[in-house]
Protein backbone atom coordinates (compact mmCIF):
# COMPACT_ATOMS: atom_id res chain seq x y z
CA UNK A 1 0.00 0.00 0.00
CA UNK A 2 1.03 3.64 -0.96
CA UNK A 3 0.94 6.30 1.69
CA UNK A 4 -0.87 8.41 0.12
CA UNK A 5 -3.06 7.11 -1.96
CA UNK A 6 -3.70 8.46 -5.45
CA UNK A 7 -6.86 8.98 -6.61
CA UNK A 8 -6.37 8.83 -10.26
CA UNK A 9 -4.79 6.33 -12.62
CA UNK A 10 -3.48 6.63 -15.92
CA UNK A 11 -6.31 4.72 -18.04
CA UNK A 12 -8.89 6.85 -16.46
CA UNK A 13 -6.51 10.36 -17.35
CA UNK A 14 -6.52 9.00 -20.80
CA UNK A 15 -10.33 8.35 -21.05
CA UNK A 16 -11.12 11.42 -19.63
CA UNK A 17 -8.93 12.98 -22.02
CA UNK A 18 -10.25 10.82 -24.71
CA UNK A 19 -13.67 12.01 -23.38
CA UNK A 20 -12.91 15.38 -23.99
CA UNK A 21 -11.02 14.90 -27.57
CA UNK A 22 -14.55 13.66 -29.10
CA UNK A 23 -16.36 16.62 -27.62
CA UNK A 24 -14.37 18.88 -29.22
CA UNK A 25 -14.41 16.57 -32.27
CA UNK A 26 -18.42 17.45 -32.24
CA UNK A 27 -17.39 21.50 -31.84
CA UNK A 28 -15.30 21.10 -35.10
CA UNK A 29 -18.48 19.49 -37.19
CA UNK A 30 -20.57 21.69 -35.44
CA UNK A 31 -19.14 24.61 -37.44
CA UNK A 32 -20.43 25.46 -41.21
CA UNK A 33 -17.11 25.33 -42.90
CA UNK A 34 -16.90 29.17 -43.67
CA UNK A 35 -17.32 29.89 -40.28
CA UNK A 36 -15.01 27.52 -38.91
CA UNK A 37 -11.95 29.02 -40.48
CA UNK A 38 -13.45 32.91 -40.48
CA UNK A 39 -15.72 33.47 -37.42
CA UNK A 40 -14.35 35.47 -34.75
CA UNK A 41 -15.45 37.55 -31.63
CA UNK A 42 -13.26 40.43 -30.42
CA UNK A 43 -10.21 39.70 -32.15
CA UNK A 44 -9.99 36.29 -31.12
CA UNK A 45 -8.60 33.31 -33.27
CA UNK A 46 -11.49 31.60 -35.48
CA UNK A 47 -12.10 28.09 -34.41
CA UNK A 48 -10.21 26.46 -36.77
CA UNK A 49 -6.58 28.01 -35.24
CA UNK A 50 -7.60 27.05 -32.08
CA UNK A 51 -7.97 23.68 -33.17
CA UNK A 52 -4.58 23.65 -34.89
CA UNK A 53 -3.45 24.42 -31.49
CA UNK A 54 -4.89 21.35 -29.81
CA UNK A 55 -3.36 18.94 -32.40
CA UNK A 56 -0.12 20.94 -32.26
CA UNK A 57 -0.34 20.43 -28.41
CA UNK A 58 -1.39 16.40 -27.85
CA UNK A 59 0.51 14.24 -30.12
CA UNK A 60 3.89 16.33 -30.70
CA UNK A 61 3.88 16.60 -26.79
CA UNK A 62 3.40 12.90 -26.45
CA UNK A 63 6.30 12.50 -29.04
CA UNK A 64 8.83 14.74 -27.34
CA UNK A 65 7.54 12.68 -23.75
CA UNK A 66 8.01 9.42 -24.68
CA UNK A 67 11.33 9.89 -27.03
CA UNK A 68 12.34 12.48 -24.56
CA UNK A 69 13.74 14.56 -27.37
CA UNK A 70 12.58 18.14 -26.61
CA UNK A 71 11.33 19.83 -29.32
CA UNK A 72 10.06 23.87 -29.49
CA UNK A 73 6.11 24.03 -29.57
CA UNK A 74 5.76 24.86 -33.10
CA UNK A 75 2.23 25.39 -35.21
CA UNK A 76 4.17 25.20 -38.63
CA UNK A 77 2.75 22.18 -41.23
CA UNK A 78 -0.89 22.51 -40.35
CA UNK A 79 -1.60 22.96 -43.76
CA UNK A 80 -5.36 21.73 -43.62
CA UNK A 81 -7.31 23.82 -45.40
CA UNK A 82 -11.56 22.13 -44.81
CA UNK A 83 -13.12 20.69 -41.73
CA UNK A 84 -13.23 17.23 -43.36
CA UNK A 85 -8.86 17.11 -43.48
CA UNK A 86 -9.27 18.45 -39.27
CA UNK A 87 -11.53 15.92 -38.25
CA UNK A 88 -9.21 13.22 -40.55
CA UNK A 89 -5.83 14.53 -38.83
CA UNK A 90 -8.37 14.49 -35.67
CA UNK A 91 -8.96 10.74 -35.61
CA UNK A 92 -5.73 9.83 -36.30
CA UNK A 93 -4.25 11.55 -33.25
CA UNK A 94 -6.97 9.75 -31.58
CA UNK A 95 -5.28 6.53 -32.51
CA UNK A 96 -1.91 8.27 -32.19
CA UNK A 97 -2.29 9.36 -28.56
CA UNK A 98 -3.52 5.92 -27.77
CA UNK A 99 -0.39 4.85 -28.98
CA UNK A 100 1.93 7.23 -27.06
CA UNK A 101 0.40 6.99 -24.02
CA UNK A 102 0.66 3.46 -23.53
CA UNK A 103 4.38 3.81 -23.67
CA UNK A 104 4.60 6.16 -20.97
CA UNK A 105 5.39 4.30 -17.46
CA UNK A 106 2.97 5.48 -14.71
CA UNK A 107 5.99 6.17 -12.89
CA UNK A 108 6.94 8.57 -15.18
CA UNK A 109 3.98 10.88 -14.59
CA UNK A 110 5.73 12.72 -11.94
CA UNK A 111 9.07 13.28 -13.14
CA UNK A 112 9.91 16.59 -14.55
CA UNK A 113 10.21 17.07 -18.33
CA UNK A 114 10.57 20.38 -20.18
CA UNK A 115 7.65 20.74 -22.46
CA UNK A 116 7.93 22.54 -25.95
CA UNK A 117 12.10 23.51 -24.14
CA UNK A 118 9.45 25.70 -22.36
CA UNK A 119 7.27 24.34 -19.69
CA UNK A 120 9.24 22.40 -17.53
CA UNK A 121 6.78 20.65 -15.03
CA UNK A 122 6.06 17.13 -13.98
CA UNK A 123 4.55 15.43 -16.99
CA UNK A 124 1.52 14.66 -14.78
CA UNK A 125 0.85 18.82 -14.94
CA UNK A 126 1.54 18.82 -18.33
CA UNK A 127 -1.14 16.88 -19.56
CA UNK A 128 -3.70 18.40 -17.47
CA UNK A 129 -2.59 21.53 -18.99
CA UNK A 130 -3.75 20.05 -22.05
CA UNK A 131 -6.97 19.02 -21.21
CA UNK A 132 -7.75 22.00 -19.53
CA UNK A 133 -6.18 24.28 -22.31
CA UNK A 134 -8.46 22.26 -24.68
CA UNK A 135 -11.89 22.81 -22.26
CA UNK A 136 -10.91 26.42 -22.45
CA UNK A 137 -10.74 26.89 -25.92
CA UNK A 138 -13.54 25.06 -26.89
CA UNK A 139 -15.24 26.94 -24.34
CA UNK A 140 -14.83 29.57 -26.41
CA UNK A 141 -16.04 27.77 -29.33
CA UNK A 142 -19.36 27.42 -27.64
CA UNK A 143 -19.85 30.87 -27.56
CA UNK A 144 -18.96 31.49 -31.64
CA UNK A 145 -21.56 28.68 -32.37
CA UNK A 146 -24.45 30.66 -30.29
CA UNK A 147 -23.37 34.01 -32.00
CA UNK A 148 -23.83 31.75 -35.24
CA UNK A 149 -27.14 30.60 -34.26
CA UNK A 150 -26.17 27.44 -33.45
CA UNK A 151 -26.84 25.06 -31.12
CA UNK A 152 -23.88 23.31 -29.53
CA UNK A 153 -23.59 19.50 -28.31
CA UNK A 154 -24.39 18.83 -24.39
CA UNK A 155 -20.99 19.19 -23.05
CA UNK A 156 -21.56 16.22 -20.72
CA UNK A 157 -21.86 13.98 -23.52
CA UNK A 158 -18.47 12.35 -24.07
CA UNK A 159 -19.08 9.52 -25.83
CA UNK B 1 2.49 -1.16 -3.73
CA UNK B 2 -0.78 -1.53 -6.19
CA UNK B 3 -0.99 -3.03 -9.32
CA UNK B 4 -2.29 -0.52 -11.07
CA UNK B 5 0.00 2.49 -9.85
CA UNK B 6 -2.69 6.47 -9.68
CA UNK B 7 -1.02 9.04 -11.31
CA UNK B 8 -2.61 11.77 -9.43
CA UNK B 9 -3.39 12.11 -5.77
CA UNK B 10 -5.69 14.20 -3.47
CA UNK B 11 -4.06 16.52 -2.41
CA UNK B 12 -2.49 17.49 -6.08
CA UNK B 13 -6.74 17.26 -7.41
CA UNK B 14 -7.33 20.12 -4.64
CA UNK B 15 -4.70 22.44 -5.97
CA UNK B 16 -5.65 22.14 -9.41
CA UNK B 17 -9.19 22.75 -8.57
CA UNK B 18 -8.20 25.85 -6.29
CA UNK B 19 -5.59 27.29 -8.79
CA UNK B 20 -9.16 27.42 -11.57
CA UNK B 21 -10.50 28.92 -8.81
CA UNK B 22 -8.32 31.45 -8.10
CA UNK B 23 -8.03 32.55 -12.12
CA UNK B 24 -12.14 32.43 -12.13
CA UNK B 25 -11.57 35.09 -9.26
CA UNK B 26 -9.53 36.87 -11.26
CA UNK B 27 -12.39 36.66 -14.59
CA UNK B 28 -14.96 38.10 -12.27
CA UNK B 29 -12.93 40.54 -11.28
CA UNK B 30 -11.96 41.73 -14.59
CA UNK B 31 -15.34 42.66 -15.71
CA UNK B 32 -16.83 46.29 -15.40
CA UNK B 33 -19.77 46.00 -12.79
CA UNK B 34 -22.53 46.37 -15.14
CA UNK B 35 -21.70 44.08 -17.91
CA UNK B 36 -20.68 41.20 -15.08
CA UNK B 37 -24.58 41.14 -14.64
CA UNK B 38 -25.67 42.18 -18.30
CA UNK B 39 -23.21 41.75 -20.74
CA UNK B 40 -23.98 37.97 -23.19
CA UNK B 41 -23.80 36.73 -26.31
CA UNK B 42 -25.67 34.60 -28.56
CA UNK B 43 -28.52 34.55 -25.95
CA UNK B 44 -26.19 32.95 -23.03
CA UNK B 45 -25.93 34.23 -19.48
CA UNK B 46 -24.32 37.06 -18.21
CA UNK B 47 -20.72 35.93 -16.12
CA UNK B 48 -22.51 36.60 -13.38
CA UNK B 49 -25.11 33.65 -13.54
CA UNK B 50 -22.00 31.38 -14.68
CA UNK B 51 -20.36 32.41 -11.33
CA UNK B 52 -23.86 31.47 -9.85
CA UNK B 53 -23.72 27.87 -10.86
CA UNK B 54 -19.94 27.39 -10.20
CA UNK B 55 -20.81 28.18 -6.51
CA UNK B 56 -24.12 25.98 -7.06
CA UNK B 57 -21.85 23.39 -7.55
CA UNK B 58 -18.58 23.34 -5.29
CA UNK B 59 -19.59 23.62 -1.49
CA UNK B 60 -22.79 22.40 -2.10
CA UNK B 61 -21.52 19.29 -3.83
CA UNK B 62 -19.10 18.56 -0.98
CA UNK B 63 -21.11 19.19 1.59
CA UNK B 64 -23.49 16.56 0.41
CA UNK B 65 -20.56 14.29 -0.29
CA UNK B 66 -18.99 14.82 3.37
CA UNK B 67 -22.48 14.34 4.83
CA UNK B 68 -24.06 11.44 2.28
CA UNK B 69 -26.82 13.29 2.74
CA UNK B 70 -28.23 13.71 -1.31
CA UNK B 71 -29.82 17.23 -1.94
CA UNK B 72 -31.21 18.91 -5.81
CA UNK B 73 -29.17 21.19 -7.34
CA UNK B 74 -30.73 24.70 -6.63
CA UNK B 75 -29.58 27.99 -7.20
CA UNK B 76 -31.69 29.86 -4.87
CA UNK B 77 -30.08 31.48 -2.10
CA UNK B 78 -28.24 33.48 -4.19
CA UNK B 79 -28.69 36.92 -3.47
CA UNK B 80 -25.60 38.37 -4.43
CA UNK B 81 -26.39 41.94 -5.73
CA UNK B 82 -22.29 43.08 -6.50
CA UNK B 83 -19.03 41.68 -8.19
CA UNK B 84 -17.96 42.15 -4.42
CA UNK B 85 -20.32 40.27 -2.68
CA UNK B 86 -19.58 37.38 -5.18
CA UNK B 87 -15.85 37.81 -4.52
CA UNK B 88 -16.37 37.59 -0.88
CA UNK B 89 -18.71 34.47 -1.24
CA UNK B 90 -16.07 33.47 -3.82
CA UNK B 91 -13.21 33.65 -0.94
CA UNK B 92 -15.44 32.03 1.55
CA UNK B 93 -15.87 29.05 -0.27
CA UNK B 94 -12.45 28.92 -1.15
CA UNK B 95 -11.93 27.76 2.99
CA UNK B 96 -15.07 25.65 2.90
CA UNK B 97 -14.12 23.31 -0.09
CA UNK B 98 -10.31 22.90 1.64
CA UNK B 99 -12.18 22.23 4.93
CA UNK B 100 -14.74 19.71 3.02
CA UNK B 101 -11.53 17.99 0.64
CA UNK B 102 -9.68 17.10 3.83
CA UNK B 103 -13.22 15.40 4.95
CA UNK B 104 -13.60 13.32 2.11
CA UNK B 105 -11.28 10.12 2.65
CA UNK B 106 -8.85 8.94 -0.38
CA UNK B 107 -10.46 5.63 -0.70
CA UNK B 108 -14.38 6.91 -1.21
CA UNK B 109 -13.33 8.96 -4.65
CA UNK B 110 -13.53 5.65 -6.30
CA UNK B 111 -17.13 5.49 -4.74
CA UNK B 112 -20.29 6.24 -6.55
CA UNK B 113 -22.24 9.24 -5.87
CA UNK B 114 -26.01 10.24 -6.62
CA UNK B 115 -24.98 14.20 -7.09
CA UNK B 116 -27.71 16.51 -6.60
CA UNK B 117 -29.57 13.17 -7.31
CA UNK B 118 -28.73 13.21 -10.82
CA UNK B 119 -25.50 12.47 -11.72
CA UNK B 120 -24.47 8.94 -9.97
CA UNK B 121 -21.26 8.84 -10.59
CA UNK B 122 -17.94 7.78 -9.08
CA UNK B 123 -17.03 11.17 -6.71
CA UNK B 124 -13.57 11.57 -8.52
CA UNK B 125 -15.73 11.72 -12.07
CA UNK B 126 -17.95 14.20 -10.65
CA UNK B 127 -14.67 16.29 -9.02
CA UNK B 128 -13.37 16.24 -12.68
CA UNK B 129 -16.61 17.51 -14.22
CA UNK B 130 -16.77 20.49 -11.34
CA UNK B 131 -13.11 21.27 -12.73
CA UNK B 132 -14.28 21.05 -16.52
CA UNK B 133 -17.21 22.94 -16.40
CA UNK B 134 -15.13 25.56 -14.42
CA UNK B 135 -13.43 26.28 -17.25
CA UNK B 136 -15.77 25.80 -19.86
CA UNK B 137 -17.64 28.33 -18.58
CA UNK B 138 -14.69 30.67 -17.88
CA UNK B 139 -13.40 30.08 -21.62
CA UNK B 140 -16.98 31.74 -22.34
CA UNK B 141 -15.98 34.55 -20.03
CA UNK B 142 -13.02 35.22 -21.79
CA UNK B 143 -14.76 35.72 -25.14
CA UNK B 144 -17.23 38.20 -23.29
CA UNK B 145 -14.49 39.96 -21.87
CA UNK B 146 -12.65 39.78 -25.44
CA UNK B 147 -16.02 41.51 -26.84
CA UNK B 148 -16.05 44.43 -24.10
CA UNK B 149 -11.54 44.69 -24.93
CA UNK B 150 -10.34 43.54 -22.11
CA UNK B 151 -7.69 41.74 -21.97
CA UNK B 152 -8.26 38.79 -19.35
CA UNK B 153 -5.95 37.67 -17.20
CA UNK B 154 -3.26 34.79 -18.62
CA UNK B 155 -4.98 31.63 -18.74
CA UNK B 156 -1.68 29.68 -16.73
CA UNK B 157 -1.50 31.92 -13.61
CA UNK B 158 -3.21 30.06 -11.29
CA UNK B 159 -1.42 31.65 -7.90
Amino acid sequence: MTTTAEIINKEQLLRHWQGHRFLTRRVIEAFPEKDFFEFTIGGMRPFSSLASELLSIGVPALKSITSGKVSPYTEEGFDLKTKEEYLQKWDKDTEEINQLWAQIPEEDFEKTFNLFGQYEFPIINNVLYFIDNEVHHRGQGYVYLRALGIEPPFFWERW
